[in-house]
């Protein structure tokens, strides 16, 4: 169309944002080859799929759209992701999913990481199954890979007590060369002893956030403390600062872009938060598009006191459906 | 480069605190009335004594001086303290004594906190038995007073687990007003998600913070994360800055000049960390005195990072025995 040229309105911007229509959506589609979707708040709640998404999904690739999934969640790996889209009647594919426990795997890989330190892991199984995978022994997670066999009670962290008599030394292993904080229902006093042990004491030990996500929709009716809340119990006790590994780094899509020959301005991140989401898109150079079915609501995303501004948003993904008709 | 040469040469301007001596102890000694002693790293490590504590507090006590104690430690109650006092050989009252514990109770009560309103405490047994002390209606603890009367067994949220199920609901009291938040070596993500939610969903509930150390000494021969660990998370997670009612705040000092009519000139605070002892001597206008005996070392007090500058300091309190001599 000749007027492609002359409309600014579909190249990512930070400064203005307009609600979705039918007008500007096919303007989105036709400039774009690969919709980043996040998943907690966008494709569901917990365990239960948002409305519509399986259609709207559909309806994207049909429209010959790749699909990737960019998910801050670091309670699952990528297989698990894989087996919960089909559990839901979405068949994605594992190499389709980028999460955040992935990428701190990935970021120990391009770093390097001595193959003979072992990294202390405060987080679900999916960290340390990602972990295990990129070959890392991985300590104090709900199951251990000491020897790259899965042993689950033989340092379940989550379960143990302390001993704080006179005399005694809570003990940490040396060769811990990593400390990985991410989403913890499990967290306890013991974890942030070990973690905060290994920070301070073992030379050059690092110190990596999954992510910062103050909360998330852990079950479908409500929000509960994210990996921010843990990240942040270590930044009070360490007083130092994470790497961040998950959104809004843009660590991720460096993976992303060697899986998918598209360059990032054919690309459309879609999200329910603002400070992961919309900031990830928008420091990528992705189009971006928030959807309001997760933790933002419209009066934040209006607030004057906002300053990430998607370029566009809408309810809900499924709204495309409609504008599509 | 020449001005590398005359950058190291010049020292910081550490002429505001020097090592004590003999003589300006002396001279410290004639200008205070009142010695304010913080606890942990300063008179014991855990549950040992610090060397030559009793010999230091006598020769004090001896000399007509007025002997306080404010500690940030929340764990304890200031009659646990006093009895803990005792059982190391040092008889101290409950009056001498002003914990954090005892501020955030304080705190509600010069606030005028609706009686009928619950606090929920994230915390151990001497927060709550402060709050039961002061007429207050406690939750959440290992110990809680939902009538006045202690109840072991009925609300110990340290050992509560979580029903991540769909559907469900993580229920929460709505009357809880004021959400405090210490030390609590059985913090869990029950508890963390029931502060969230109470500070993010009920209107006007505030959000008290005990103190903020990163670390302290709960044992003798190792340093632990601190109410600052888990003031962090929930900060984390409810992306909302506390009241904080501990040192350096200087909110105890009131209570301590309503007890000893000496101004605050004229008393001396001697403590082991710069940001919460010496900060708040100076932000009382005390005299202050930092002992290297717990957290800070001399390195970090001499770091040119460092600003936060002791009038004097020593290696242990029991130094001044000999400066008597």
């Amino acid at each position: 169309m000749n007027c492609e040229v002359a409309d600014s309105t579909v190249k990512p911007s930070s400064s203005s944002y307009q609600r979705l229509s039918s007008h500007n959506f096919r303007e989105l589609l036709d400039s774009v080859d690969a919709f980043l979707f996040d998943c907690d708040g966008v494709i569901w709640k917990g365990d239960k799929l948002i409305d519509g998404i399986p259609e709207a999904l559909h309806m994207l690739r049909s429209s010959g759209k790749k699909l990737v999934f960019v998910t801050n969640n670091s309670t699952k790996s990528r297989k698990q992701f894989s087996k919960k889209f089909h559990t839901l009647g979405i068949p994605v594919s594992e190499d389709e999913i980028f999460s955040s426990s992935f990428a701190a795997a990935m970021y120990l890989k391009v770093h390097n990481f001595p193959m003979d330190k072992k990294v202390y892991a405060i987080g679900e199984e999916g960290m340390l199954e990602e972990l295990m995978l990129a070959g890392f022994t991985a300590l104090g997670g709900p199951v251990s890979f000491p020897h790259g066999v899965p042993e689950p009670t033989l340092q379940d962290d989550g379960k143990k007590t302390l001993d704080l008599k006179s005399g005694r030394v809570f003990e940490h292993d040396k060769s811990v060369g990593a400390v990985i904080v991410g989403l913890d229902q499990y967290i306890n006093f013991y974890k942030l002893q070990y973690g905060t042990l290994c920070v301070r004491e073992n030379p050059g030990c690092l110190f990596i956030a999954t992510n910062r996500d103050a909360v998330g929709h852990l079950t479908d009716l409500q929000e509960w403390p994210g990996a921010g809340c843990m990240v942040a119990a270590m930044c009070g006790s360490t007083q130092k600062e994470p790497i961040v590994v998950g959104k809004p780094s843009t660590f991720l899509m460096d993976f992303l872009l060697q899986k998918y020959n598209i360059t990032t301005s054919r690309m459309c991140m879609v999200g329910d938060r603002l400070d992961t989401d919309i900031l990830f898109g928008q420091n990528s150079g992705c189009h971006t598009l928030l959807v309001l079915s997760g933790v933002t609501n419209l009066a934040t995303l209006l607030d004057p006191a906002n300053d990430i501004k998607p370029d566009y948003y809408t309810d809900k993904v499924s709204d495309i459906l409609k504008l599509m008709e």
